[in-house]
């Protein structure tokens, strides 16, 4: 009993242990205080408690490509046998031959042909077995580390903080659903039906007897952008009151959550260590950060300096005080 | 302390009241208590413990046709000041007369047509407030009740009973996910984040510097048959382990969750009783049971018979004992 009374202690003296003190830490510690206290008029009823995070450089890392890129191209090697005329063919002979810049030469479109060839054709139980696969064992290039020991040990604590508090937390990623579903649970404490994300469509049939769905080389939806409020409105049906994001692809998300009657909060990552984690904004390809920061300035909303606010980033580094 | 255990144990020996004893009632406490006993083999973690239910014919009566349909036509008398042209269009001038089976006349195009022009062209939040006040006055025109009142007491005690053993209950319906959600919770005590429909397209846009939701005239997605399994994995991500229906709108739903690896229960609701609701299955068609009903009996799932398994049917009914 005493050693549990102890650490409930030690838990609300320090809820966030791997940010320093400052204006984020002490806007998240005033936006939980303020929704919890029923005294208040700030008072949110646990059910609308509803807290979205990003996915790509708000909870994990994002650089110098997207991970779930990295699944692309490796996919590409491994079902290179199965498709001999891909030698040939761009971007997938470029990809195959370990060029990721002339494999993305073709933009987005390039990009979509490579996801549709790797993400679809097979049912959604073998999409599920890929990605469990691949995330137990891939590394990342530059720091050699499972992908998922590249997320960021402050969003941690910051999830974990807002759901003893009564908070749901939702991912709403421009990311595919179903590459985030089969580990944000153990990573993040956020279950699948939490997930919100970009997906292609799929069918229901019969194969033996047995009901399967079968993923299908086309879009269903681009949870990105303006796209990022139209998801949450059909996956949760009710405004968030905290949105956390990292880039321009979340101010629409930003804008809808503090727009509504009870948003009260919105927080941007911006990415300033290059010891430690990446420094970019305003001319990055990936997670560009410009017209959101401008919004978050004019606004008020929080912004977090990684470098400056943040003791550890990863859990694998040791805090630095 | 007496009470709260006396209360208690009253819970216990009662779950389901309006249940008379026999093998649906017997089916469903079974269930319930093998997916709880850690000590089975059947044992169920709470996480993965996923009720889908159709709504229309299976938590409320569906006749003598799909409530959103009455909404539709009195949206229809509604909006006609607004649309001079309707006077002399179809499938508008026939509903306007009040003549819905002309209105009807032109099949699944007519019904479309007059749910996009009554459903699309406002925000998202007027929408709400829309349905919000047409289900609080509205009534149905054989019982005089409020189409909430004609929900069926013993689906409620069974969301009630699964809910207290840790199910998590979901709405999966053919039926337009905004005109549910306003009132799911006051209702079933589901809230807007598990409730599963069909849908039309949202469009972010700037309203006067404020971020609205645009509701447009084009069809998202359409959660019946086929679609079941298909919304269910879009929203939920896993597998439900039991499906409750009435048509043969719901078979895809229940083969999905039957096939899984923890699913293990199906039930189809039978309406047989004339004379408290209605009696239709193999030839209605609205809620048409024909092929599902072959299925459950080859399989084994179960069926109940309105007449003989419920003593209640509505909550302003004396139970028939």
């Amino acid at each position: 009993m005493f050693s549990i009374v102890g650490f409930a202690s030690a838990a609300i003296a320090q809820p966030l242990p791997s940010w320093n003190d400052g204006a984020a830490k002490s806007a998240i510690v005033a936006l939980v205080e303020s929704v919890t206290d029923d005294g208040s008029a700030d008072f949110v009823p646990r059910a609308e408690r509803i807290a979205v995070f990003d996915n790509d450089g708000t909870l994990w890392s994002e650089q110098p490509m997207y991970f779930q890129a990295f699944f692309i191209f490796d996919r590409i090697k491994q079902l290179a046998p199965q498709h001999p005329e891909w030698k040939n063919k761009e971007p997938f002979a470029s990809a195959l031959r370990g060029d990721v810049k002339a494999a993305l030469a073709g933009g987005e479109h390039a990009l979509l042909e490579m996801a549709m060839a790797t993400h679809a054709g097979m049912t959604t139980e073998e999409f599920e077995t890929i990605v469990t696969d691949w995330i137990a064992t891939a590394k990342h290039p530059k720091t050699g580390r499972l992908y998922t020991e590249m997320v960021f040990q402050p969003m941690l604590e910051l999830l974990a903080y807002l759901r003893a508090n009564g908070f749901k937390t939702y991912i709403v990623s421009g990311g595919g659903i179903e590459f985030m579903r089969p580990w944000t649970e153990k990573v993040y404490g956020i279950p699948p039906e939490q997930v919100i994300g970009s997906s292609i469509k799929t069918k229901f049939e019969m194969r033996d007897g047995k009901p399967v769905l079968v993923r299908l080389p086309e879009i269903n939806f681009i949870d990105d952008k303006a796209g990022k409020p139209v998801g949450i409105h059909q996956h949760i049906g009710r405004r968030p009151i905290a949105a956390f994001g990292n880039s321009d692809g979340d101010l629409q998300m930003l804008q809808w959550t503090t727009a509504g009657k009870r948003g009260r909060f919105a927080l941007l990552v911006r990415h300033t260590d290059a010891e430690r984690e990446w420094a970019y904004d305003r001319e990055s390809s990936i997670g560009r950060l410009d017209r959101a920061l401008d919004e978050a300035q004019s606004k008020g909303w929080t912004v977090v300096d990684m470098k400056r606010d943040w003791n550890r980033i990863f859990a694998f580094e040791k805090p630095v005080r």
